[in-house]
């Protein structure tokens, strides 16, 4: 099975409806699918990910928002927001565009005054380096907590975004269908905002 | 001069227009002035601080707030939001009280996911300990940043919240304004957010 | 039975072999038995806890060493390092008497540069306010992971200090034998420095 | 004047004494000098740098480490330990190999348990966009205080390694003479250690 760092199609070869990415028709930042191919084999390609959230009045985190979706074969496999940091497009750029693309224009997330991660995430292709794996690649995730406060609508490859408790996506059942290892990440969220059982 | 660790005494005899801190009335955490003199001189108190920020869409500190206020002796002192955290309850609960305490009830705060301070300070009464002090007691104080999306109007012994830029916040002007060497708890907030010039 | 935040007599009636706390003969902040039960029942009490790890030679935890001991009633139970702050001590001195106390004078324990806990820990006396508790008093713990680097020597109370994985430590029966529910703040320990499964 | 961010030639093509980094002949991840040229105006490339620096007995900083050196221009500069994650490399494995290359065999850096920064730096080749700049590239580092117990023998283009005091560090003066604009960097790290005047 083909475990992927989120990063569809559409991100590199951008619709009628999708805004293109910051810069990137001034700048050279932008890699045709066979430069790209040969970029993941040489280097850490640079990645951010985010735990969408909603928080209660006093800010405790209540549900947590897992990605669901489905394989090229068919397999469903739950996931976290995720993509690459474009050349020229700063961190927070580049958190807010994934999100936007993975939820929705209406989730109306509130992006971390913090640029510090809770934690970062390396993934590799080679089994048996870290607990993250990637067949495609070599990658670095900066991993954010975001409270989301809009409505959800899942776009692209993702069939629908779950909200649960923290106990439920702490547990042994979401960590098993998490891609490349991310169950650890999530844990790691929930633990960095106090939640994780 | 005497140089203290906010805590004014509506917090402790409350007015009828203060609410009470949660749970005060059914329980024996409440103190009279001198047995919180006596804590004093026995035990570290716990406190918590707050640095109110403004954020653009993207999450980004653009401004923070400052509160002035005149000393019993007239002098114009600058300090943080802060206050004691009262027997049985929660720091999110102290937290928001002492924001409302002091930026009013409009001031709509948004308390952090994370329960981890971006600093921990330590004043003492005794000089030369730390870099914090503050004569009246032993307080500890767990600090966050807070933005606040609505409009601030302090109440109690504060005269005015000042909004500046973070360069502002950071200069020596300010912090040799600020009571109990404030002054560096506020640029390791701005250092915290990545705002510190 | 009566799970409490590990603060075992000693550490108010220190013995012959005990090295008294810093300051405390020059200062006030000594409380009697009673005088400590009355503040118990009145503030928040001031704790700081540590949770001892083995690391390698590239800083990665590989051994995390948790306490056993046996309560009043002769039952078993695990736990941190943990004790009370005094008046007039630093964080800092405070974590380093603890750890000294619980893992023994050879045990060079390798305090953190920085001085944020990973986690603060809310302990309630009253049954449902947070998810830790401990029926002796109201306690907000600041913990911290400390490697240490030479022999543990457990004092006092405490039976026997256990090495073990940081999978071993994150599992449920650890977690079960844990006072007070320890259990996740020892997982969001293994979370903080990237080991928890 | 070129500013850079500290990767000198050696990195890439290692000499004699070097040794080559981790798993660096088994894999594709070698990038000839006009290849990482193309890479550099398509990509983020990912860093790691380091704050060294000397701790007291309790783990508090009492100095840190800033290199020395000269630009092709015979310009004096000061800098931090930085270099490039390379593929297939681990961060603490990057971290380790460029405090070595920076700090000499014998410095022996204690690498913090926490994989998590104290804060990441985004350089732009282009004015304005942050406040890190670097004119050959967009790089983004993910930077961590070390404490260094041994003896540090700069190396390779440093001509020495100066340590100050967190107040000498944190001055206007220090922070002129810091390339890229790493002076807000090292004052971050003062801050994330508590010891930020």
């Amino acid at each position: 099975m083909a475990v992927r760092t989120p990063d569809p199609d559409p991100d590199w070869t951008p619709g009628p409806d999708d805004a293109p990415p910051p810069a990137s028709a001034a700048n050279p930042g932008w890699l045709s699918d066979i430069e790209l191919m040969e970029a993941r084999r040489r280097l850490p390609l640079l990645y951010v990910e985010a735990v969408p959230v909603r928080v209660d009045g006093m800010g405790q985190v209540i549900e947590v928002g897992i990605l669901l979706r489905a394989t090229a074969t068919g397999q469903m496999t739950r996931t976290l927001v995720s993509g690459r940091v474009l050349y020229g497009e700063t961190l927070r750029d580049a958190l807010y565009r994934h999100l936007e693309k993975d939820l929705g224009p209406m989730a109306f997330p509130q992006l971390p005054p913090a640029p510090t991660p809770f934690s970062v995430a390396e993934y590799f292709p080679m089994p048996g380096v870290g607990k993250y794996h990637d067949d495609r690649q070599h990658a670095v995730s900066l991993a954010y907590v975001v409270p989301v406060t809009g409505t959800c609508d899942p776009r692209q490859d993702a069939l629908e975004l779950t909200w649960m408790t923290p106990g439920e996506a702490a547990s042994a059942e979401i960590s098993d269908d998490m891609e490349g290892g991310r169950g650890a990440l999530l844990r790691a969220a929930l633990a960095s905002v106090g939640v994780l059982p």
